[in-house]
């Protein structure tokens, strides 16, 4: 069984060097200097994760998507009923959702995680089975969830990870399912960066008026009933967030360990790769961020993780769709390093800068 | 032959109701309302060009490249010699340019041609043949083109819009490759948008500060010499244009005037694109904006078009490599509308607004 103390331990900075080595490698294609941009920025980070040449044909990909509950929903949070987590679990597995339909087109491999729902559907053979509980507590009335549930999420996901990288993924996305869990992700944003709940916390799927006053309410209650200590991220994880977001971290930790990038969604991807930052500082050159998204603890995030999303399309969707999105990025930069012609085997003069 | 303004004069708006039936139909799909964004703008978008449904599968695309020289480039604006031209249309008949790459990645199809280079590679099937000169005249010292010679390169790709679209291309993206051309496309600017030269003037592929100084010293002059007649967007072609920017405004007019959407590259392009606007109003709609370019007077033509990109990456090459990574978007949009389940289908419960 993984200890995550240890991982986290061993998790190495990328390599800044190999980064350089793969600059010049695209100072030598035929365009100006530096003209594709963050194009550019992807394939030299992507060869600072490996730690060496940049790979020359796309990655193999995977989205995880991690459901689970969230016992804060009870507090009416959002526009939809907690049914709906277990539901859309099964439109995964059928094919019919948004994620389903984006990652096709990215050439991505779903997996389908349920971390705990509180009606889950029927099994299916596409989804796996990691339920922790039948959804958190309310975090409300005390902690969401114990410290030992906490640190089974991150196992589960560092193992998925591995598994992944075992068997030859070079591309991790993470996205997740939740009803309710834009609160816990306000929550434990607000403990992680030290920002005031009314600052973090958005409409999530699109609550009303009442509901956004209320749902702010709950964070600053979450907050003050359990008091996490924000230097030490798993007791945050365990007493604001959720099974989803705990097994994400874990996903992003044992990604970073195997030296796998990971393309992490909006908000609650976002927190959850917050969090393995918390736990190990150089998890942070594995990320890609892959869109700002439209809730407001986005920006918080994003600014704690000192990261600049590729694409800023308006979405608030979740389920790891800005993540699919953007892996057609990756698959064009990489593409880019290994398919054009260097000014040399083309004949075109080069300006000499 | 095409007659440019009655081509122009046929041009209608695009649909709104049938942006309003692709909106409905986004909203029966399981996710929140709106919540994939510019997704559904982009769903809406294809369906109001089209005058009827969403299209129920990837379009055919292709991306058309003009390449031709530019006068100006005498004057020393650019960091490149004008043989680059022909030397990256070469490299684009052989496939080892940015743009191959990018079009294979995003499934389309590229179109080369030759507008009027100084330096014509060798003849090759890849790249067309419509030379309305060794290069424009140097356009500090008089018109860049004779008005007849802009209508003729208006009338080529337009002609060449008209042929793509018999033969069920769904898609036109339009780049650009000219030596010299961020230098006519500032002039154009300049003049169209009744900006100062200084404002809308910038580094190219890549110049220092001593070539950036005489480069908006150009533009000045160039605009002083001919003082074109901005409500006269021939005029304002023919003057201080060039032929591949002519060209790439009739692939626009001939791509609307057969309700094509046309996927616009950056600055050059962005401004061909406005320079089709000013001919017909209604081409507006007809617009896709892929990126936001380095170069500063793509600021003010994207506010000149009303156009929001959906890229932001930092991209200053041209070729239409931006218009490439946005047709994976447009993909990704239309599989959206035609794969995704609908709440009923599905079994999921809708939170009913």
């Amino acid at each position: 069984m993984i200890d995550i103390e240890t991982l986290a331990s061993r998790i190495v900075p990328v390599d800044a060097a190999a980064a350089e080595n793969a600059q010049r490698l695209l100072d030598a294609k035929t365009k100006p200097r530096r003209s594709l941009g963050r194009l550019e920025d992807l394939v030299c980070q992507l060869a600072a994760i490996r730690g060496g040449a940049v790979p020359m044909r796309p990655e193999k990909k995977v989205i995880v998507v991690m459901g689970a509950d969230h016992g804060v929903a009870a507090e009416g949070v959002s526009a939809y009923p907690q049914e709906v987590t277990g539901q859309m679990l099964l439109n995964f597995a059928r094919g019919g959702a948004a994620i389903n339909v984006l990652a096709r087109q990215a050439g991505a491999r779903i997996v389908v995680v349920d971390m705990g729902v509180a009606h889950p559907p029927p099994d299916r053979p596409e989804i796996r089975q990691h339920r922790i509980a039948a959804g958190t507590a309310n975090f409300t009335r005390g902690p969401a969830m114990t410290r030992e549930q906490a640190m089974e999420a991150l196992r589960t996901g560092a193992e998925l990870a591995h598994q992944l990288a075992r068997t030859g993924v070079g591309l991790i996305g993470i996205g997740d399912m939740g009803i309710g869990n834009t609160t816990a992700s306000s929550a434990l944003t607000a403990v992680f960066t030290g920002a005031p709940p009314e600052e973090v916390t958005g409409r999530g799927t699109g609550v009303d008026e009442a509901t956004f006053r209320r749902k702010i309410e709950v964070v600053r209650r979450g907050i003050q009933v359990n008091n996490p200590d924000a230097a030490d991220a798993i007791d945050v994880l365990a007493k604001v967030g959720g099974f989803e977001i705990a097994g994400l971290a874990g996903v992003t930790l044992g990604a970073a360990a195997a030296r796998v990038p990971v393309v992490v969604d909006g908000f609650i991807a976002g927190v959850a790769a917050l969090a393995a930052v918390r736990l190990a500082p150089p998890v942070a050159g594995y990320l890609i961020a892959s869109h700002r998204s439209v809730e407001v603890g986005h920006r918080m995030v994003l600014r704690a993780l000192g990261a600049k999303p590729l694409l800023d399309l308006d979405l608030r969707l979740g389920e790891g769709t800005g993540a699919a999105l953007a892996m057609t990025l990756v698959d064009a930069a990489l593409a880019i390093a290994s398919e054009m012609a260097t000014f040399e085997a083309a004949g075109v003069s080069d300006s000499g800068r």
